[in-house]
């Protein structure tokens, strides 16, 4: 990594992202398949979806600025994956681990809001304006994927978990 | 970790962010020093102050659970602290540098937002009234910091950069 100015930074950035959105199409189908609550399943899978797309649209950024797609390690999401999947293997009442299992997808969604959130700036401000729009649509859709287990997790969920 | 239902599961997560916050105690300081613009520095040195009342707060809710305080390793922390020093390591010049350590903070901020809102409902949920509204407390300033540094993002730290 040799970060000279905000237009480097910005790529290590996307790269960071491109990292965590991939390893999330990963995780989504496990987390869903450890649901014990087909709506949280429902809610993992639907955002598996969603994540595809994200992965397709960092693609259409990275060709729009002339550069190769690319995946750089980000400890941040290794480290937020690495606790659900400790949890999911350790809890064995069900709801318990429902109830885990949102908080997991949340704070993977609020690293990524963090990161987009990041991103749309400095590329308004690099002049990269077809490219902050691109990724301004998935950091809205990031905030209502984390609307979503917000209010899976206040509704039954929890209260079952209690 | 036993985790066997949702108290265990809201135990465990008050452990993770008591690790979180004596780790950003030590890395605030250090954020602030590899600040080059004053008003960042002062941001860093300001949730600093926060984050020890913070700290002291989650020994509160310790006790009102007559329970001991105690951090548990949080490896998303761990992870997005590891990010932030690699960039300040790595980083020489003074703006470029100054605009990774604002979103580096603001990844610290999103993850302490999202498990402070987790810890807000299961404390509810749980009947834990009196420490429902001492999270609450923290997590409206973590929301807060959060704003500041976006506000210090998009001004004149940004734009110094690119």
């Amino acid at each position: 990594m040799k970060i000279k100015n905000l237009e480097d930074l910005f790529n290590h950035t996307l790269e960071d992202i491109y990292y965590a959105e991939n390893k999330l199409v990963k995780a989504l189908p496990k987390m869903a398949k450890a649901s014990d609550s087909p709506a949280l399943a429902e809610a993992f899978m639907g955002h598996l979806e969603e994540t595809k797309e994200h992965v397709t649209r960092l693609d259409e950024v990275f060709k729009k600025l002339g550069r190769k797609a690319k995946a750089t390690e980000c400890p941040a999401i290794k480290g937020i994956l690495e606790e659900s999947d400790e949890l999911m293997a350790e809890i064995r009442d069900a709801d318990t681990r429902d109830a885990a299992m949102i908080a997991a997808g949340q704070a993977a969604e609020h690293y990524e809001i963090t990161r987009y959130g990041t991103l749309v700036s400095w590329a308004k401000l690099l002049g990269h304006k077809d490219v902050a729009m691109i990724l301004e649509k998935t950091l809205k859709e990031e905030y209502v994927a984390d609307d979503k287990l917000t209010k899976l997790a206040v509704s039954r969920l929890n209260k079952e978990a209690a």
